[in-house]
């Protein structure tokens, strides 16, 4: 009888209107925490509860859907997704009171959207191909924090004086920093400074092409490469398989042998 | 007779003469719609109002005589950009009395600049290719739309009764955050969350690493993509046309395979 | 005798010195113009005036070096750069009196620092290649005018009313766009009108999507196109240069049919 | 007995726990630097001091390892980063006490931080990119400042008598120029123009322009360009090494002729 029913759960999972109703109650889901930001009546709010039970609930049996109809147990946590997946979902589970953890409860709650992500396989290849560049880019980003950084103590021993607001420790001075590398009313801190040392414009200066400037060539070399190495990579495989059925030289070069051996018997 | 007619407009239509004319008109009409936005004398408003009659009753002829003289009625409106013609002449036939539906009349009137790009092929191609990349994109907006679901979610749950205004309810933080990625007067907004969450600059530095950069980075991947797959495409064409006027090695091994028939029959 | 003088300044134009000197005086009058931007003591204006007489004829004098020593004078006026010099110091030979030509007539002397662009080879292959972009760019150019229009034309119409400042008629309504799209305050811009039209960020948002993103990926598919065709190029031209030495296919083909004929003979 | 101490040095050097040590020193001596610019505790104070003078001998007893240890003294200093290693030790030598040098020898005690980026190779490789692109960038740097002032000597002569704070000279003019490409606040600046001179706005769209834009799509170009440049050599390196192993068409030719060679000594 189990068996009947693991083979009803593994038709029940590949079955399209399933997915889709898994989607739909995701969508259902998200809708429901935006609904909350609203003043809401207390019969919507009632319904918002109830809503709540239910999509938990779904949001369980599917997983354990999953679980279940997977072969190889072991192999359903190698899977990230999974792990988020159900994560997100015992959480969920964490009944909601009055108590301090209701707001970390229901940030938690909005993380269920996050499971579009890992239902829409083109989604997954986004984020995935994201966290293929990370690695690339975590020696880029080490150095920008070895710039920032620097910058941060020249400013905060040079500056905090003028405006501790700004400047006022090395965590501070790095915030603000990265408000100047946005342009965010980066001129108002710069003319401020230039009151007191009026050749700070340097420091701005040079801030701002050392981060803008090498960032962007930086990140577009990388992003450029990525792409480069792919489509070699696919014209690779394409030329092999135009090869694979053609016949190459040493062929060509072994026949041409075997005529000179055929001629020499000849004499 | 109605068979002269018809020959006649068939010349017409491809006069180049007439096509200019039909240019010329366009530019007119947006010169005339310009021009309204400005205080004019009463002569120029009863000038422009008899312009636009004309404009209205010329822009009817050249659609119909474009209509007519299509040999295959069906297939005109297949091409959107006879059907988007066909819409703005027509709503421009509705007359404007100065009721509550003159304001739409007159924004309607605006959209028959747009025929200018259904005139000119080249800038039909530009905006071709901006829809034969819009599909490819469509995955990266809604991942870009889930991220700012979340963050507007988050961001009106926790910042809601700081600051209503930018923060009141989902829809509001949407728009919030959108200000905050184009990096416009966004530190505002975190020093005021920052007052009561002093963490709360995390919260702004993750989604702009998340949107900004992320949408950067798969922007122009997507865009490199695109250029790159035109030009392997082009390079394959040209290899092929190459190869086609030249013997293949197959050709050569077959010969050599002849020759060594022919020093067989030697024997 | 007059042979004897155009060999020498035939000399004098090719001679390395000469050409390091005229680039020094470009420099001498670049700094001038910026020292006339400081409140100078009677002295130094005194110098200044004497410097810019001294500059007017130096450059009078190279450039005619360089038509009297042009063998074809009429192609001396083909190349913009030399047309471009000419002009520049033509216009600079007109005294300056306290009219109101002045202002005129500074402004115009400051372009003598564009004849560096015109004197260091590297500068104008830069600038050349800008010029070759632009036809290219001409259409998107176009497209974005028409865009603009429209949404000015649309602008005006809706938002006149509300700050004419801004929206007055459709001129100052596409500057105000301009200013949107370098995302410079525009925010305020967009509260303002929300207050009267709530949902008028749609005006706004479109309009961003339509030109910051459309542009930029136009833009950017374009340089990339350009860096490409011109690297296939390249590839193209070493490639020949491969096959050149080698022989092809054919000529193989055309040595295996010989064979096949001395074969033939043989029986 | 010092040849064994030489060997010592040198089994030290390249002992992978002493270089994380190295590292780690580094690390400390940037933490260290981040926790003087915040209010310390005399007693933190204390330890920071004899943390900087163990910090200070450490990476001098480091520097003279590598120095001892290196074969050849000479090429010692040919390295960039050798040198720049002992000159930030040197001036950390320099001691502190309450003078005016206090805070340059802080200062420089900051970029201690960058020795980061000389101890680990693939931050070092990112520099020297950068280094390689800069000379390419040379001409598009003088370009641009060439733009900058020329638009700034004009607004210096238009503007300085409406506003001298932002056009007062042609050094203060060129600051608020950079201002004008990061769009900071630029429309302020033009709309206080206008008011003067209402075509100004020429004036700021044509910088724009000639900045913002050509500078992107020139600097697109060239990083474009060295990443073509690099795949294209790799790809060529590829090819050669794949036809290393394969007969070339030569190789065809010469044993076709032998054969054919063969076949006349049958006659």
């Amino acid at each position: 009888m189990i068996d009947t029913l693991h083979r009803g759960l593994l038709k029940l999972r590949h079955n399209k209107a399933f997915e889709f109703f898994v989607i739909a109650v995701i969508i259902v889901s998200a809708l429901e925490i935006g609904a909350k930001t609203y003043d809401l009546s207390p019969t919507s709010l009632l319904i918002a509860k109830y809503l709540d039970v239910f999509i938990t609930v779904f949001f369980l049996l599917e997983i354990s859907i999953r679980f279940i109809t997977e072969e190889d147990k072991k192999r359903f946590f190698h899977s990230g997704w999974n792990v988020f997946d159900t994560v997100v979902v015992v959480i969920s589970l964490i009944p909601i009171d009055d108590s301090e953890m209701a707001l970390l409860a229901r940030l938690i709650r909005i993380f269920r959207v996050l499971r579009m992500i890992s239902i829409v396989p083109e989604l997954r290849v986004l984020i995935n191909s994201l966290f293929i560049a990370l690695p690339r880019l975590g020696y880029v980003v080490l150095l920008m924090f070895i710039i920032f950084y620097i910058y941060a103590a020249v400013g905060s021993f040079l500056f905090s004086e003028i405006n501790p607001v700004l400047w006022g420790n090395i965590a501070i001075s790095m915030l603000t920093l990265f408000r100047v590398m946005t342009f965010e009313d980066w001129t108002d801190i710069q003319y401020e400074t230039m009151e007191v040392y009026p050749m700070s414009w340097v420091f701005y200066m040079t801030f701002i092409f050392f981060t803008a400037f090498a960032f962007l060539n930086m990140v577009i070399g990388i992003v450029v490469g990525v792409m480069e190495e792919e489509h070699t990579r696919e014209r690779e495989e394409k030329r092999k398989e135009l090869e694979k059925n053609q016949p190459t030289l040493v062929d060509l070069q072994a026949q041409i042998a075997a005529l000179s051996e055929q001629i020499k018997q000849l004499k």
